[in-house]
């Protein structure tokens, strides 16, 4: 594609449709459509409709509002806001379109699309203390397309709970596992199923659990294979990711 | 199937097929096989021909022989043996088909497979240091079948090097990117790239890497969406992983 | 036990007493009576007076109230609540019979068992700033049935403080020691004791007690044979694992 | 029974049997006799024939010799040896009646007694490389006169394996859950058993075990209830407080 | 002394003055007198006038008071207050004596003690935030009744300013270092110096001194000989300390 | 030019222009003077015009006003305040010329200089919540004299971002990175750029990033040559070094 | 530049004395030159004779000699070489012009540069032990063009030492502070000098030096302004980074 | 003094008996002798017979040998040699006397001097393989001049054996508590004491005791008073400030 750009700007130098100067400020202003690199904003660009993502934390709720406001006038049908405060879902409720999800700290500006997909993600959760992250990952590959199931309060200390699931794990696509403490999950559902497994870790816990290390490292060393993990308390790096292994 | 299984059972029961006793003893004895989680082996045992996995450290070149001849024996066509010192090839060498991958520390008896897939899994490292963990990556998901791309010494002090591959990462179906010291390649192929990226930490350093720490701590931070991490030095971890997500 | 129930269930479809449907149903509804594994629950269900356990930490005073009710209403006598906050306890109180100890934030609502063993679990403390964990251990222990004997500001500093216990600490059937900076206790008890003890680091200290990791670390080392070690701060899970020893 | 010693001491002052210099020297000079704590000595010299601990590594083959051969003199039945190195195995062989167990690094001067107890020591380990650990711990309760049953290589990546295994597990009076890596093992046979758990994290693993503490903290932080944990590696010290419970 | 204690109560027993019952009971209530190592509370119950402390932190206003009162009634003449609140300060004027020093947050409720040694403790600060704690050392070792020379703000990196303090240095008895940040005070002055060398690490500082971690180690890595560390921000083990020191 | 000071001293002495109490006098007074280490502060005190620094940090409004126009009545014409709160700016306000820069806390008492330099600081930060960061080492730099150009919200998730800017990034003199989370940004510029790159590592980020550590490894351990690193959230240290090598 | 690479390809176009598939190969063969970012190399490329660098460390003598030999072959006149073993000495030498510097592991093949500035790089080391790092630092700058002047053995516990070097010190353009264990040289050389301060820490030391920790810490919380730090023993990247600056 | 020598040589200028050039020589030559800080070295250098140190590690047995016979030429009566290899000290003997300690490492060259104190510094550690450290400390001290007592293995885990030697603790004027592992031995002996405890925290130890971390973070974290800790191992730190205060 590059190559085609790139060629049809020579030819036309080559039989004077484009006159030198013209050339040369082309290939300045927009250095890096020629490499290739740049493919993945354009990519993105053209993919409309699917959610443009807002990380909440730290930004005013005006300034959501206003960002938000400009992806939908620009066609973006959802909006998805993650580590949305309940006051800032308040305020963007004035303006705009929003659905608020508190558990998981999501807003949903614009409407929450139909799952493009059969195939599944999904969100195995420890204890209910680990809900909010599970549910930020959930609600994400929700919000990107992904048909999701919840398995909540499936922690190994009650492994029953778990093998009555054994079916939906053994049939998903991709999960994500997200527990605290000792962060056992992982290698549990690691073990059980055939498919990628995303572990999260959360900072739930206290004492030896130092703000989610040890479910981190315990993550790490799983004795499973085809299990990855991300950041504590990532669910939106989470759900991102299942979301694309999902769409593949 | 488990409702079927527990209807005959009972309905043997009812109609004096089966005696009281034996009934609980079968229902004791074989507790989880109505409940579906032995699917997996089963599953797997039936993939024939697929490679089964050798983790060759701390077991002598005797026992990895025996384990070899009997898979190979048992009608598994590829072999792949992980973490095998060079003194453990010459051993299987001599009553064995073995080819070894002296940096990747990587045997496989019997034969390589032919990629079973048009996709390719691209293995992206560092540093000429980095190249043993970068090829037991690769190794593994050859053997399972994946096509590999290999661009090694693309680290991030020379970027160029690294664009200069902009094709061949946005055209990766899944990335594994390989680096110690300070991990940065994640994140900036994390940016290119539009697929699962697999970062692998290295333990290749000195001082404040703390053994991969280092790399560790910064793939997890990777501010790239799209980017998981597995154990330090887990290059098999990554390959298996890399592969599952190409044959999807 | 669960084999009786198995064995009647059968009987009953054996002699036609129950139709295979409803022993189905039965079966299916009640997932894990069937198997090994769920004797706990069962075994939790029967024991009769026992207190089941609410942690309190993180759960509205409604949800708490809530909870303790359907217990209480179920037939339990004794529920315990762990982490609760004054505020919780005040209006847990306001419907349900509760006794609030505040020390160590723990509520029980119905009534405190009496003893019923002779045998006794002593819990040891090192300072006064130590006592809402060892109270916590304390309260659970009793709250589970043993009688427990508390031997509080027995800090190593002071030897003979401790020493002049020696008695009940020799005789003992299981210790708790709790201690938070040094964690030195726990060795100290351990040479003089004969029988299990739990060592409970606490997080009180600053510096370089790191909260709580010195005593976590000291406590794993003690060269006393005898010792393990629970979480930091983790005094139910002291006086759970006790009350077991103290049981049997 | 100090009171009465006391009361002699002045009973013997106050007759003039014993002169004021003398007394003043008798309480001066043995000042703790008085108290009770020397006792557990006492109480333990008096337990005959119960396996006296050697520790063996930082030993010379002839100090190991040397000691087990006094212990054997004075009555001892059984030495109990640990971390005792094959050459020093072979040294003491040569003079005393040895069995030495490789995998365990244990040796059992004299002879190895038989179980004085109907209930059972379980010993679970996750991986095969954990063995060492898990043999140091069997082999210190056998030792001790447990009886131990084995449960090995029933990892959390292949939960059945364990399941299998659920009746052993929910029969036990105590359970030793030896595991590296992830340490998952202890959690999830917490949430089977109903009695004490003795978790033991071994340095098995690389790069992020950090040397057995990815598993350590995991176990610290089980949300099982009635899971304690011993140091890294610390196959004795469970294998002695298992006994110890085992005995009660 | 104990020794004259003793004697005289058996040189009673053994005249008739005294009972052999009334003897034994003296001895059982006072348990720890006939023993040597309750010197310390003998000896320092008849160190008419020296500091009682009172550990400030966690105790309520009322509790203060409440022991200062008591321990003044009992003939103390100085009582020393640490991390006292100047609430609790306010509180405590209102009916007792106290003079309180807020940069120390130090109380002294009676009156400051004259210096009964020529010698002086020095203490040396780095910075002005650390002012707080080697305020906390200074009253310490003043209460305890030594004399103290305080140089402070003569941090490593204007060295100038703590050279011209040579003369103070070199003819200390003891002195206290204290420093944040680097903390590389101690080892200048250890350099200097001739006498013993405390060094207390603050947790002044932000980022990598990771709450006075840095300080603390550089401390325990002092390459000067005759330097010794106490715990971070611990003003007053270093005070105490260091009067030790200065009344040999 | 101190030996000039030395004889012209003596020689006073010499000749009777100076007594001998008074040359004693002398020396003893500016005891470093003759040493040659204090030339800094007296070189320090004749570059009038340069701006002096207060550390914002722990002093009232009250405080910072003061010492303020202190050094603006001495003929300060710039007055660099660091980490100084809205509330402070506003108190100052009221009596001094104060420009309050607040992203970076930052104010300017008297006048913000000119450049006094034609090479410039290039300062590059991550993502917009390391802002802060890149403000305080700018405004640092500024004040002391040094042109400054900012590249924000390049960060190496978006390579294209930070490549659009290669012409300033190979043109600066030095540069300053500043970063969060994975701390890349100062490998990939350390590459790019041919001069000194000073890299600052912020406490931005979650979980994993532990306050900043993250960053600070990776930048440690960064491939590229010419990196260097200073504490973390220390934009102040890194624009003063950063002006002192523009000055260069 | 880049922009006449571009117009002069554009009008060869134009006037038809380049084709546009030669443009286009052109355009792609060398993505980055039209950019600017592939600079360095080019830069790096004309300034012959600097030297090239090659990290022996994990390299064979055959590998160092045969990069070595094509460098000078292609007219580079110096070869620095790193971490170079003797035995690799020994290899080299036989084939080329190699000088050995023991203490620091640097090979000099061709023959080491005259400095080239009149200013110089001083070079400050605490003990004997950090020798091997300070030549490594300090040979790396000379090979590079460099003047260097050492101090060593002037650690901060004899102050006296490195004041006497106080001249050197303020008349330095660029320090390079290298000292292991407390790591205090930086922050005192820091506030002596008036220049760049390179901090280095060494991984000298033992117990909690925990391999340079202790020092990196201390150094990154210097008080001096002006300091910054690089990796533990990175001797050259401290000199690489001087002779940066000391180029200016 | 330092005034008496200025004076002195102000007075030699003023009265003609020294011309100026002479005088600025004497001041350049000098300059640390008219500060005072330079005491020190000259202090030292008037106490002879007084040992001198020898920092073993890293010396070359020639090395040791050249330097102890310097000092001994010199007329130093005792050298003392830290960690001195056997065979290190088997090369010495040829040529000097020496006594080597094998277990502390320590090699006297010259003679071991006489206690010139009554008092003693008691040193007292947990287990044999604490001993070497413990010889370190105490033979330092015996070298130094002290009277040294010696209380081996006296570990917390039967505080009776400790408690034994109560009246050698009681009697000290400084004591030196050496132990591994959990490091409560400064803790129990600090609660006996009345005099400074000097702490070494020993590498003794396995897994969770982290190279002497576990022990390390105890000690600092005694609630005893009077208790301050020097490095991991460093037998001759505490040793050295032992003797300091015993000679006070």
């Amino acid at each position: 594609m590059e190559q085609k750009y790139l060629r049809k700007l020579l030819e036309d130098v080559a039989e004077g449709r484009l006159d030198v100067d013209s050339a040369v400020l082309k290939l300045k202003l927009q250095p890096f459509e020629d490499l290739g690199f740049a493919k993945i904003d354009h990519h993105r660009g053209i993919r409309q409709g699917e959610a443009e993502v807002i990380y909440g934390a730290g930004k005013t709720p005006e300034q959501i509002a206003k960002i938000a406001e400009r992806l939908l006038a620009g066609g973006q049908e959802t909006v998805l806001i993650t580590r949305m405060t309940p006051q800032a879902a308040d305020y963007v409720k004035k303006t705009l379109p929003l659905t608020y999800y508190e558990t998981g700290k999501i807003g949903i500006a614009g409407k929450m699309p139909e799952p493009d997909t059969s195939s599944a993600v999904v969100v195995a959760s420890g204890g209910t203390s680990d809900m909010p992250v599970a549910e930020e990952a959930a609600l994400t590959a929700q919000a990107l397309g992904s048909r999701v199931i919840r398995l909540y309060d499936v922690g190994v200390a009650g492994i029953h709970r778990l093998l009555s699931h054994a079916e939906e794990i053994m049939n998903a696509k991709v999960i994500i596992a997200v527990a605290g403490m000792e962060g056992a999950l992982a290698s549990v559902i690691g073990g059980l199923a055939d498919c990628p497994v995303i572990a999260v870790p959360t900072s739930v816990g206290y004492g030896a659990s130092f703000g989610g290390l040890s479910a981190l490292l315990s993550m790490l060393n799983s004795c499973a294979s085809g299990v990855s993990v991300v950041n504590i308390d990532n669910g939106f790096g989470a759900g991102y990711l299942a979301n694309m292994i999902n769409h593949i």
